[in-house]
């Protein structure tokens, strides 16, 4: 399933996204739901809705943490060894923003750069859990830009500033439930500014598997319901300036499309 | 005020911590309160306990963010310039406490450490706060020990694990909201290791005021109501280990002290 969050007339909901009958591309309508399926049982409501004719919006608003891996496209590389241990930041629920949201770059950070991501979309409460239970909690995939500060990464200082500002974490459109581990460990992505292809891998290339990144952080921190991993980005990342458009596509997944726009 | 959170009989309430009735110097009852202060208003529901009958809980979980600010205890060097920024890192609300909670030394991390500090409790949502407008968006102070796992600052990488895992971010024992901000700028701070004290300083010391902090991270990220931030940890910061007990003395607002344990 493609589970989205929504506006439509003032009011926020869960839905289903639905592929047009006849089988193709584009998704078309979303069916609404009683509630919000990350935090319990959810039906179907019966109404459905051109999804040109609502909003959507970030598909989860972390009541947590979004968590993310530096450095971890390294498809050469030998896979993490027992003392190795991935490199980590976190970004603030604050920083979340959704589908076609403008990403500002702050006048502070003028060396602001894309990073497209698939995500990872925590649906159970886990601590120290075993590999084998890593897709016990798994609820879904969706796609991320976690878009940083370069400026403000000084040499042994921490990323805070960097990675936390607003609207640096676009997120969306959707999240797809109906993923295994194996297929999300292969997924194909692209990012494009404007209309040029700026970023390409596969999640195959991860050094820290999807799978051995959620089992490593449990080991360290609680992961809560609506928590999202950013599992890491592929080379290419580079600056973004107003007025253009930042569009990631993954496979099976979708598309994350968000203009640019300076802070006034 | 000094605003706690405790539980009682399987229930959260908050509650206002009074002095005994001779004004001596330790808070002896907490008056129950309608709900949670820094959601909406509240009232005294009238009913009243003996301090020592309830738990007391951190102050504050924070919805969004905690904030801390890196190596910003420096009495000696320039207030920051105009290009200056602070050296930012984030927590995430999994990794807070309560008073006498246990700080669980991870099994990754041996070379884990205390870093005592006054926190700041953000009581009003704001960005772009121009300095003279710091006080409207101060809930109160409390206490923070910024346990820190050491082992996983690696050169040039990011901190979440050192900063994030879980029981790191002790915070307590309550939130006083009568303090002004040049108060708060003049708090003496004593952290013990058992019987010993190993760190000591006054907020005065502090190269990024908390006016100033407060001021800046808004320009970059909008703080929430709970929001917490870090304001800094005089020198002295050591390992912590199984056994001990950390106690963080900050006058005008009281003790916090946590246990340290092993992880098992």
């Amino acid at each position: 399933m493609r589970i989205a969050r929504y506006a439509r007339e003032g009011q926020i909901h869960y839905g289903l996204v639905e592929l047009e009958a006849d089988g193709g591309p584009h998704p078309q309508t979303v069916a609404d739901l009683t509630g919000d399926p990350l935090v319990g049982p959810v039906d179907l409501t019966g109404a459905r809705h051109d999804l040109e004719q609502v909003r959507l919006l970030a598909p989860v608003l972390p009541r947590s943490k979004v968590v993310g891996l530096a450095r971890n496209w390294a498809p050469e590389a030998d896979p993490p060894g027992e003392d190795d241990f991935p490199e980590v930041f976190l970004k603030p629920n604050t920083s979340v923003i959704g589908p076609n949201d403008p990403i500002v770059v702050p006048r502070r950070g003028p060396n602001t750069v894309l990073e497209g991501e698939v995500a990872v979309v925590i649906g159970r409460i886990c601590r120290q859990l075993p590999l084998q239970r890593v897709p016990e909690v798994v609820f879904g995939y969706t796609i991320a830009n976690d878009v940083t500060m370069r400026d403000f990464l000084a040499p042994g200082g921490p990323w805070g500033l960097a990675k936390g500002f607003d609207a640096s974490t676009p997120l969306g459109p959707w999240i797809v439930s109906h993923l295994t581990l194996a297929q999300a460990g292969q997924l194909e992505l692209t990012t494009s500014l404007d209309a040029d292809p700026v970023q390409h891998g596969s999640t195959a290339g991860l050094r820290w598997s999807i799978e051995r990144q959620i089992a490593y952080l449990s080991q360290v921190m609680t992961l809560l319901p609506g928590d999202v991993v950013l599992t890491g980005t592929p080379p290419g990342s580079c600056r973004i300036a107003p007025g253009q458009v930042v569009t990631v596509l993954v496979e099976e997944i979708g598309r994350l499309a968000n203009p640019v726009v300076a802070e006034v």
